[in-house]
């Protein structure tokens, strides 16, 4: 997607170098991050330099490749066990994001085949390239998807904009490129149909304040900005036609985790009467899981989150001020589970389906057979 | 309720000056405000110097005092006229409370009874000790109402803390004293109640983080604070065994305007067969009003609320950081409603009813004659 008119994806690999966007310095800054090692790369994800669902796969995809170049080992052995430290340590970084498993898995089994050394890092970077690209294409698909979603909610509503409502930040920047929710989005924008974006803060970390209202300014598609709290009230008095959010990872079921407070939109957008769509690639689909509350593991992070708060200073430099005393306790889940019976249609690469296993399993399973 | 040990209230008279907490500079600082002329009444309101339905009220009624006492007129006329004047003024601070219209008003019937001018600031000055006496004494009595509701849930806990969500501030800090929703608390916790708080931060003011969570520390109770987007997730988890909040105007039928978000807690709450209480003395029952969601006026504040997040700086002074970026539209609604078919119990100092037309009526009309 462009950045002041030049096209960007989130992640590329700059004369052999992993470069990615720095989502830690957005809005006030656009900078990029040089990843040089597995430690880089953990570190790049465990606080969120990179992030959403797709762009943390992809992101680790090529963090294994960095493992096989950067392994210093001249037997297949030690490299085998370099490997199985590296992807244990990426796997450990965020644990609900479904992507971050499946990659490192896959990228586990695509090596093993390799037969030398030199060839299992060609393999490695081959997987990688497959894996991002994969990914941007699904988002792209997703958005041609769900974008006739859009368009038949707009010939409902005579020229007047779609008001659309995402929680937290499932757009390009989440992914290689394009995004899951945002996905439709750009591309019913792209086709001129009339929308407007309510984009929750998303609070502790203001992914929405900070990415997703910086990528949507970027390309011109309007939008507000609100608090994660006034949502129900702009849904009581007809102001939002549909949800769509991202998933960090969905169950066999179609129950589907996601940034901390979507499932409160999706309660009140029942009660409302509001169509509430979740959009992610086939890779954030967990077959092993079915009961999302239950079995989906839900990532602590540090409390500071909650009590801190950054943003630009009037001088123009970035500043944190704690918003409590300093003694305050606080607690910090990033994500939370909305179950399939708030879910109106699952979006995927592959098209859309009910949350429900039967439906899942044909749609996405099956279109992978 | 103590402050650092010392018994404080939130509004009183110090040597014939109005001198109200300024609830801007809590958590950070403990400072008072003068407020000399109606229009600092005005200020203090709409700034939320002092905020919360019960203050507001009280503020509003010494504030139509500091209006009689300070009419330049020598005449009967003039006088109501200068009166008049005040009473809209301060009706227009804040659309949503109905405690505001309410003191205002009552001071309007008041006033008019007395003969010479001398006569009417007495009434004035004796009619706004009434309603700050009241007020005080209003919560207390939802303390020990609510209490029964916190004990009998402990006793099925067997010595664990009883969770008790709570959004926004109806803390003392919102009343003359004791408050509304954490009256109860109080209350339990005093009589030896294990009890634990959820503190919703409260984005845009952040009433929870600045003010519930001061609050609540210096009379000892145990709490958390969580971000607004975090309720849904502990309710899941079984981590929440009552929400109870304030409210700014009950309808007749028992809609409840509450700080923006409180509805979300609502309908997660009833999705998790968690009760939900709503605490508020009669005086903010509106009994003009049915529908709540689409009679009561909900006011919409300054975007850079949204915009703009204030705390204490690594240096120890109080700064502002913006969060997203300068052209950024946002949108700020105060309050949201939640339907009474959402409300488990509402709590008044004349008790406890069912958010029913019939219920209300018998417990707070009927208490009233």
């Amino acid at each position: 997607m462009k950045v002041n008119g030049k096209n960007y994806r989130t992640i590329w690999i700059d004369r052999g170098v992993l470069t990615v966007i720095n989502q830690n310095k957005l809005p006030h800054r656009f900078e990029m991050a040089e990843l040089h090692t597995v430690s880089d790369v953990c570190d790049a994800i465990k606080n969120m330099v990179v992030r959403g669902a797709g762009l943390i796969g992809t992101t680790a995809g090529f963090g294994m490749w960095i493992a096989a170049k950067t392994a210093s080992c001249d037997n297949l052995t030690d490299f085998k066990k370099w490997l199985f430290h590296a992807a244990e340590s990426l796997k450990k970084t965020r644990p609900t994001a479904a992507d971050l498993q499946w990659a490192v898995e896959r990228q586990l089994k695509e090596i093993e085949k390799g037969i030398s050394l030199k060839e299992k890092i060609q393999i490695a970077m081959d997987t990688a390239s497959v894996i991002c690209e994969t990914n941007a294409l699904s988002g792209k698909k997703i958005g041609e998807y769900g974008k006739k979603i859009i368009s038949d909610i707009s010939k409902k509503k005579s020229g007047k904009p779609v008001n659309i409502l995402t929680h937290c930040n499932a757009g390009w920047l989440a992914f290689v490129d394009y995004g899951s929710a945002l996905a439709p989005v750009y591309a019913a924008y792209d086709d001129g149909i009339p929308v407007h974006v309510w984009v929750d803060e998303t609070r502790p970390r203001n992914q929405g304040a900070n990415l997703t209202a910086w990528e949507l300014s970027m390309h011109g598609v309007p939008h507000s900005l609100i608090v994660d709290n006034a949502g129900g009230h702009i849904m009581q008095h007809g102001m939002v036609d549909m949800v769509i959010t991202g998933a960090d990872r969905i169950t066999r079921r179609g129950d589907a985790a996601n940034k901390i407070g979507t499932y409160l939109k999706a309660v009140a957008a029942k009660d409302n009467n509001i169509p509430f769509y979740v959009a992610a690639p086939s890779s954030s689909f967990d077959f092993d899981l079915f009961d999302g509350i239950e079995d989906i593991p839900i990532e602590e992070r540090d409390a500071d989150e909650v009590r801190f708060m950054t943003g630009e200073m009037p001088d123009g430099t970035i500043g944190t001020v704690r918003i409590c005393r300093p003694e305050t306790a606080a607690r910090n889940w990033a994500f939370d589970v909305t179950p399939a019976r708030f879910v109106t249609k699952l979006i995927c690469e592959h098209g859309i389906c009910n949350a429900s296993e039967a439906d899942i399993s044909e749609l996405v399973l099956g279109s992978k057979q």
